[in-house]
Parts: C-alpha cells; sequence; structure tokens
C-alpha cells in the first residue's frame, strides 16, 4: 500500500510541516521505501519532483521538506510497490495535460484488472494500474464534458459523475484517490482518508512521526485556510476527520465546496 | 533570448559540470534571468525541474548543480523571456505524453505568429509560442506516423519529416530546438547550437562561466560517449563543433545517428 497527502489552501501555502510527518513514514516510520513524489502547483504551472528512492533518504525529499515552496494545491505520494517495478516512470503523482490544463492523481491501492479499462488518447508511460486508471479517468472526463467552459457551466453534474467512476473503481479493489486540475482538490475515499482544516484561531501543532511542532499562529495570516487530507493523521493532537468509504469532497481554496456519500 | 544545454550518452552521466556553467549564465555571467528547467530522462521516467527565479539564485538550481542525478538524455533550459510572462508554466522545457513517451521541448528564439499554427488534443497550459510549438509538432508526429512501431520501420523518413517540419519554424523565426522522446536527442539549429563528444582518451575540461574543471578521465570508462549541445561553448580548452543553420542533428547515446543540412 501507499500513502496520501493532499492540500487545498486559500492562499500560497508551503507543505514542509506536513511532508516531514509524510517522508517518515517513507522507510522511517513507515514501510513505504519504493519511492515518493509531490506535485505542487504554481499557477497554472507545476512543480514536480520524485525519487525512486525511499523519502527518508532522499536528497532531493531533504530539499522539499526544507525548501518552503509556496502553492494553493499539491499532492504527495508514497509507494510500497504492488503493481509495477520500482522506478521512476511508476512513481505517483502522475502528471498529464488536459485542455491546457495540468491534471495530477495520485492513488492508494491495488485494482483487479486496471488493464481491462478501456483508453484513448492518453496512454500510460510505466506499467502501474494507477497510472492506467488516471488515462482511462481522463479520457472518460474528455469524451464526456468536452471543455472546461462545459465543466464550469456543469460543476454539480460533472462532481456527481466523477463520484460515479470513482465507484467504478472502488467496485474493482482499493481505490483511495487524490487529484486535481489545479483550481479544486479532489479526495476520494475507498478504505481510509482523513482531512483537517486549519484556519483562526490557528494552534500548534505536533507531527506524530518526527519530533517537530509548529504554531501555526506565528505563521498565518487570521485569513487563511489551509486544508490538509492525508491516508492517516499526521499530527498526534489535532482533530482529523474520517472520511466514508465511497465519499468524494471537492475542495476549493481550502473549503468544502462539494461532498457527496454512499 | 535564451540559453539550451542537451546531453546524449551511452551510460548514465550527471550533468552537474555543464549545468554548473549554464546556470551561471541565467543572471550571473548572462542575462537569462527569466526562469530555468532542466528534464532528465531515466529509463522512460523523468525528472523534471524548474523555477521561474534566476537560477543563480535558486536553491533547486543549486540541488541539480550538487547532485548527481545520472541520465542518459538531459535537456536544459535558461529563459530571457519575450513572449509570456516570467511563470513557471511558461518555463522550458515543456512535457506532453505521445504514444505513453514523455516528449521534452525546449526552444531559444522568437517566432512570428506562432499561434497562427493548427493546434490538435495538445493544448498549451501557458501562453509561450514554445509551447505553442511543441503542441503543433505533437499533433504533426501523431498524425503523420500514428505509432512509434511506423516510425521505427522508417526512422530516416521521420527524421527527415522532422527537419522540414523544423525548416518551417525557422522560416517564421529563431529556432533553436532541442528535444526527445526518450530515446534520442534531436537538435536543430535555427542560428546557433554548439556540440561536442566526450570520448576517451578522456582530458581535462574547464568551464568558460565559472572557476572549475573537471578530469573527465577521473570520472569515465574508455567505452563512455557524452555528447553535450549548448548554444554557446562551456569549456574555454575544448573543441566545440558549430551546427550549420537549417541542420538536424540526431543522437543515440552519445553519437551521431542523423544528420541533415540544408
Amino acid at each position: 500500500m501507499c500513502e496520501l497527502l493532499g492540500m487545498s489552501a486559500n492562499v500560497p501555502t508551503d507543505l514542509c510541516f506536513s511532508f516531514t510527518g509524510l517522508l517518515q513514514r517513507g522507510g522511517g516510520t513507515g514501510p513505504h521505501r519504493d519511492g515518493w513524489g509531490v506535485v505542487f502547483y504554481e499557477g497554472k504551472g507545476i512543480r514536480a519532483f520524485r525519487d525512486s528512492a525511499p523519502s527518508v533518504d532522499s536528497e532531493i525529499a531533504a530539499l522539499v521538506s526544507r525548501f518552503p515552496m509556496k502553492s494553493e494545491i499539491a499532492i504527495s505520494h508514497i509507494r510500497e510497490a504492488n503493481v509495477g517495478a520500482v522506478n521512476l516512470e511508476n512513481t505517483h503523482p502522475f502528471v498529464r495535460e488536459l485542455w491546457g490544463q495540468n491534471w495530477t492523481f495520485a492513488h492508494n491501492g491495488q485494482l483487479a484488472d486496471a488493464a481491462g479499462l478501456p483508453l484513448g488518447e492518453f496512454v500510460p508511460v510505466g506499467t502501474t494500474d494507477s497510472e492506467h486508471v488516471f488515462c482511462w479517468l481522463l479520457a472518460k472526463i474528455r469524451d464526456r464534458f468536452e471543455s472546461p467552459q462545459r465543466i464550469d457551466a456543469n460543476r454539480i453534474a460533472y462532481w456527481s459523475q466523477l463520484k460515479h467512476w470513482c465507484d467504478h473503481l472502488r467496485e474493482m479493489g482499493v481505490a483511495n484517490l487524490l487529484f486535481s486540475e489545479g483550481r479544486y482538490l479532489y479526495a476520494y475515499c475507498s478504505t481510509k482518508l482523513h482531512w483537517l482544516t486549519r484556519k483562526a484561531p490557528f494552534g500548534e501543532a505536533r507531527l506524530s512521526d518526527a519530533d517537530l511542532a509548529v504554531d501555526f499562529g506565528e505563521h498565518t495570516t487570521p485569513n487563511d485556510i489551509v486544508t490538509v487530507i492525508a491516508t492517516n493523521p499526521l499530527t498526534a493532537n489535532e482533530q482529523w476527520q474520517a472520511m466514508t468509504p465511497g465519499e468524494l469532497i471537492v475542495f476549493d481554496a481550502g473549503q468544502i465546496i462539494f461532498q457527496a456519500e454512499d
């Protein structure tokens, strides 16, 4: 299995604190030694960092946890391989351009017969079930909705349809998902996913996996809203919300804009 | 204008020495302050690093120049913006997936009316003429050749056609190009591009832009072949070859496999 981490915020926010906790699980406090990756959105552009080495040993991961890259949406993943060799092309998150937007996708779980899902123009570079599913999903979105303008005019129908496609994946196995096109962050829970919104009044947060605490009151303004989504809670002293199987949440600038449960 | 750097090698080779020279020109010895990027191929996967900050000031660039990421193909670019704002989505190299391959593209020059080139399914994320041209070129390749298998069976026709498309761009302005699908490195000269092949017996190389010399004999085996392509020669004590306007060279594992001049 793997672990997921996502962030949606209403101001450019760095991921250093949460990422520091996550990367401990990549060969340190957790068994996810088979690579890691993170994508930060900055405007329409992205910065992607990935490595097939364990995140606890990775010099690139150390840079990411140290150097505050500010972003309103970020998606990260640490991998314990089940389908696909340990190499760079099998490392999440996966990225594709659709309609001039950078789409990013990370998956925790394993699916039976993902290779049977039909593909369109998007073709996997690597051999994971996860990238195959991403390519399938993008083709579905393009074929059904045709343009971002049409999505904007039919957002509820679009989000409901996304949940329907994610439900289809859940029927094939375990499909905890984080994905984004740079505007919204989508979190789908198949078995396990937690989220936490930090906003004023900010307090201290203490990592579960490393001896690190941050007083967010010192690093924020009263208007900041930052939501963090993770497979398992990253802090011990905050109240994380558990998502339910089959639940899709769409986050916009740190806040829930759409939520659908089974 | 901008500066390009590429590498094609028959063994995984790091780009630290050449990149150290290039990044000095990103706000140090050169005026290319508007961002930089580099893509390293590792198998079918890629590592991409980019920043809209000047490369001389970039902590990420410092990591790339210090940390030996070994690759058989790499493409880098430092930017002095002419078309498109200074931001991450306008930073070269650009990357797209076609046929399950990661295609990478970097451009030095400026084109009149690039926006008039028709696009297919590939849509620019940013606003540069360069990314528009890349999207146009990928659609041309896909429409004409349909699959990598068909390209493999018609390589000379494919490379000749690539030169023809590059010549078309050169008629619209300045189009010095480096691109790759992960197997070959393509270098097209519109006005200025130089290359240099290092092989046994290896000697010392001394950067023009920084006080740094390397004795490649200490870091190589006698079978290594490494070609570096750059807008301007990066070293003062080696014999760089100037490409001619309209020349396309295809490098395979550090060696020229196809070369066509006007």
